[in-house]
Parts: C-alpha cells; sequence; structure tokens
C-alpha cells in the first residue's frame, strides 16, 4: 500500500505564480495583487493586537468581522463565514458537496485551482468550455453536478456575467451554486443580494485584491444560514487568527479608502487596456485587476519580458497559450510593461 | 438531493472550549492555553511587518519559519511544513491518506478532533481503548489502518509513551504513524528524531501551546522529505500568512524565553497535582501543560466553578464522566481554583 491515496499520489498540485525575494528590483504583474497598499487603519489595528490576544485562541467565529462584512453586503452576520483566504473556502465546499458520486461543474478556462482541487478530493468534474465571447454556456445549467462554480468576473478572462443570468443559472442547477467574487470588488455588480432569495447560493469573497491584503489570508463566504451552517461544520475551528480578524475588519470597515483604491485601479486598466490595443495586442474589456491580452507571439513575448525583469503570467492551456494576463499595475509599472512592450515588438 | 454529502449533513462538528469575552473577569483554565505571554520578540516581529508585505502574497512555503524549526529540531528545512494550526495538519493529513476503504487509527480516549475529522473525510475509523493506565495499546500496530495517530503527550490524560514505543510502533504499522505533538513542549522527550529513520512517520507541532501563541494559529510538520512533498500538494497554496511567519519564526528562533516560559509552567503543574492530591483528587502524573483530575463529584464540581467564574473542561465521553482537565495556570489562577475547590468539597 503506498502511503498517501491514489488522487493524491498522482495529484499535480498548484502552482502559484512566481514570487520573486522581497525588494527585488522587478516589475511584478503576475499574481493580482493590488498594487496599491492596503489601508492605513490596518496597520494600526494590526498593531493593537497585543500579546494577551496571541496567547488565547481566537475567536472561532470571526465575529467582529462577520458583523462588518454584513453591513458591507446588506445582509446579516449568519450569512457570512471567515476564512483563511478564498482558497480556504474553495477546500472547504470540495469537501462539503462533492465526492466521486457528487460532480463538481465550472465553465473553462478559469481559475486553474478548481481542477486541482477537484483532483485532491478525488471527484468527478464536468467542465464545460466559454464560447469565444465568455458568455455563460447554456449547458452549465444542465449537468446535475452537486457543486457549480462560476468565477465571476472570470480569471484569466476578466469577463463578467450579469446578476440576472447567474439568478437564472442558480433556478436551473440542482445543487449548490458557488459564485467565485475574488475580483468582483473591480466590477460594477456583484451576486450578494442573490443568497437572500436562493438558498443554493455561496457567494466567495477575498481581502487580497481589492483590499490589498494577499499577505494577510483572509476571504469569506456570504450564503443563506443553512448553507453557513454546515460549512461551518466542515472548516477548522479557528481558521482565521486574531491579527488577520482585527486587520480585515479594518480594512473592510474603511469603505472611503476602498473606493478611491478601486478608481485608481479601474483608471489604469482603461490607459493600459488602450494603449496594449494600440501595440496590436487583442484585449477584452477587463472588470477585474487584470486584463487578458493576446498576441501571436504570446509565449516569445513573456520570455523576453522576464529577460527585462517584469513578469506576467501565461498559463499552458487550451484556448490561452497565445495570451498574456497582466496585473493592472501602478502607472509607473504599466507604463514599464509598455515601453518594453514596445522594444520587443518592433525587435 | 441534499445540497450536502451525507456524511457532512449528519457530522456533528466540533465544539472548541468556552470562550470567555476579553477582559471578562474568569479564570480560564479550559482550552490548555500556556498562562504566560509570548515573547517580546513575537511583538516586534508583528510590528515590523510592513505594508508592502500584506499587499503582496506570502511566502507559500514560509522559508523562513522552516529553516527556524529545522535548526530547532535538527533537521533540514526540507522536513518541514508550515500549517495554519495543528489543526490545518490533521485536516491534510486525513485527506492525503484516508478514504472508505483507508481507514485511521488511533487510542482513546484522546483529542476529540479525530472522530470529527475521520467524519468529514467520510472514512473508516479504528478506535483502540487505552488500559487505564494508558499504555500503549499493542492492538494498535495491527489495524492495517492507512494512517494511525497517537497523541502523545496524550490529551486530556497527559500520559506520555516513550520514544522507543513509538519507533517500533513505526515499524509495525503498514501505513503512516502521525505522532501530534501539540503539547510535547512540556514533555521530557520528543519524537523528532524518528523522522530520519522512518519514512513513514509524521511529527505534529504547534505553536499555540509551548510558545503562547494559540491566537495566531501556527503549526508544523516534521517528517521525510517525500510525505513533506506529497502533503504540501494537498495543503493550501498559502496556507500560513506573513504576520504569522514572521511571528512563529521569532518565537521559535527565541530559545531562552521559551525554556524560562516552559519551567515556570512545569513547576506550576507539579504544585498543582500536588495540591489536587491533597484534596482527594485522584491525578495522574503530566507530562503536559494539563491535569487530568478524578472525583466521583466531577459533574457537580463543575458546575459549582462555573458559578465562581471558573472554567474548566469535561468531557462526555466514556473513561471521563468522572475527571476534569484543567490548564496549569499562574500561580494565581491555581490559587484561585484550589481555594474554590476546597469551599466546594467541604459543602
Amino acid at each position: 500500500m503506498g502511503y498517501f491515496r491514489k488522487n493524491i499520489e498522482s495529484a499535480a498540485g498548484y502552482t502559484p505564480g512566481y514570487q520573486p525575494k522581497e525588494g527585488a528590483d522587478v516589475v511584478k504583474l503576475n499574481t493580482n495583487e493590488n498594487p496599491y497598499p492596503p489601508s492605513p487603519a490596518v496597520m494600526e489595528a494590526v498593531s493593537r493586537v497585543g500579546m494577551e490576544q496571541l496567547r488565547r485562541y481566537p475567536d472561532p467565529e470571526g465575529s467582529a468581522f462577520r458583523v462588518a462584512a454584513a453591513e458591507v453586503n446588506g445582509v446579516r452576520p449568519e450569512n457570512i463565514m471567515c476564512c483563511n483566504g478564498g482558497d480556504d473556502l474553495l477546500t472547504i465546499v470540495f469537501r462539503a458537496f462533492c465526492d466521486r458520486k457528487r460532480a463538481v461543474a465550472y465553465p473553462v478556462p478559469t481559475y486553474s485551482l478548481y481542477p486541482v482541487l477537484a483532483k485532491l478530493q478525488d471527484c468527478k468534474v464536468v467542465e464545460v468550455p466559454f464560447d469565444k465571447e465568455f458568455n455563460l454556456p447554456s449547458k452549465l445549467a444542465r449537468t446535475d453536478a452537486a457543486l457549480t462554480i462560476v468565477c465571476n468576473p472570470n480569471a484569466p478572462s476578466g469577463s463578467f456575467i450579469s446578476v440576472g443570468e447567474l439568478g437564472s443559472l442558480a433556478t436551473e442547477v440542482g445543487g449548490v451554486l458557488l459564485i467565485d467574487e475574488a475580483y468582483v470588488d473591480f466590477a460594477e455588480e456583484n451576486c450578494a443580494g442573490l443568497v437572500k432569495e436562493f438558498d443554493n447560493v455561496i457567494v466567495l469573497r477575498s481581502m487580497s485584491k481589492g483590499y490589498s491584503l494577499a499577505g494577510l489570508r483572509f476571504g469569506y463566504a456570504i450564503a443563506g444560514t443553512d448553507l453557513i451552517a454546515g460549512l461551518m461544520k466542515v472548516k477548522d475551528s479557528y481558521n482565521v487568527d486574531t491579527v488577520s480578524i482585527a486587520a480585515a475588519t479594518a480594512a473592510i470597515e474603511g469603505h472611503g479608502y476602498f473606493k478611491e483604491n478601486i478608481e485608481k485601479v479601474k483608471a489604469e486598466r482603461k490607459r493600459l487596456i488602450e494603449e496594449l490595443r494600440k501595440l496590436k495586442f487583442e484585449v477584452r474589456d477587463s472588470f477585474s485587476n487584470f486584463v487578458l491580452a493576446e498576441n501571436s507571439q504570446a509565449g516569445n513575448i513573456y520570455d523576453k519580458l522576464v529577460q527585462r525583469s517584469i513578469y506576467v503570467r501565461c498559463f499552458e492551456l487550451a484556448g490561452l497559450r497565445d495570451k498574456l494576463r497582466i496585473t493592472v499595475g501602478t502607472r509607473e509599472q504599466n507604463d514599464k510593461l509598455l515601453s518594453a512592450l514596445k522594444e520587443i515588438l518592433s525587435e
């Protein structure tokens, strides 16, 4: 008998984007971090955490955050569950809903963690291809999956499916519909309201992108109280720590800072897309903090950017080999990228 | 079809010990926190974390901690995996090794999370009863389990099985042997050395008890490189955050502070046991930061302690109903408990 289960033995695992050492002189546009710092209120909250709070176990439910997140999303604290990053919630839902007889379904291409988690959970997978325009595939409603996931805005396309369409999908699927809104802070609407209408909808949120807190690991679920109560049984009792609860609560309460930051990213996104189009990239409109730029020389361009210490992301996946996913950076970072691309394309 | 898998639907979930509100005037001896604060170096490390570090994703492997923990345990960084508390590692090993055909085995009574995780993973469970003296049950070597867990020192008995005996067990079991050393900092020896000899041994460590960092959620695995590489595929990519990595690294590097703290707990443990025995409790020697005290009136005593805002733990489990598990507190806390017990027993 091998020590590991067979599905684990044969799993490849997830490959996080390249992380250069801190202080390295690089332009890092590969892992969709927010280019602007977190709110000063976050740093204050962290500095207020005392020794006594570290000594004791954290609040297992992260109640302070639940109250604040409920307020922001127009729901009740009982509709919120804190997670150790959005990935923690994804792991929890696979464990809660999926197994060999209970499939997960999602449109592709999308977040490359979903198939990795499916493999770890050893569950059936139904992948439904998007069309060229990344419209919601009608087949997705008819998979009989126990869990359907729609990443919205989708990664790595940056495309957005309307709340109305996702509401219809919620009525059509037999199982749970998880809407992965990790990037929704950069879009114009979100699905929080759907959890009041549908008892099978879970909305995933992350503090990593919109709130510039990727280093903190904090995400949350919004869902009906029955789903939340069930998911609570599956999560580790103390899945979020005292410092993170304090920091995430301060961040989500600081609406003014957040809003300003988001507007800056959106303005740069608009400029970046326009400039990339001038450089003859084919670029879709984006509702996220990254853009997907198509060019037949994508692989080659990627390598030449790395030589200049500029990191973007490319994926060895069907439909993505001719595309670069570029995180929207600061004005200065985007300018460095654009200059480098001009150079490379004129070679 | 119900939304949840059947095993999840019927799971009870884990019940963490009661956590009074911060600042409440209570004597809290119910969840085995260290009564002394974490090292001042921890607070310094937290205060040095900058906005730029929170903005970016953390080091997915927690390399700084791996190096420091390897040094302390006489192994290589490749033998260490960082976890979001010891519970994160337990969840990971159940997912990695167990399913309906691959059982978990452990002696009972022990940490009440094991059966909860087995239920969530929907795996076969073999529980082997300890004898009255909490010796290693010989049957444990012959269960054919894919995963055998021994909590050592055991909770809630505080008993200790020698490294030699556990080494023998490692050669006898066919699958993986996880030695849960969450409380080992209060014992006289540990099993870190076994991972060099046996490719099927995982040692679990926690920073919650010995290092007074329950609020931080940080634990780690020590194991051979093949096991670590496999477990790395199962863990969430970014399972520990930037602040926790910095704080835990500072804590484990601060050996002097740690050692002093441990000695204080051990001295109080000795005194607490002696005093409880004078009060006609039957108390086993303990190698942990709690003691298990037997008295036929345990349930009644528990209730009367709660009336006095003194919290200890009792368990509704076979063999434990006549026992109280009492965390070793500060001298002052222990004195309050002992006075209250004197009062209650003389009523």
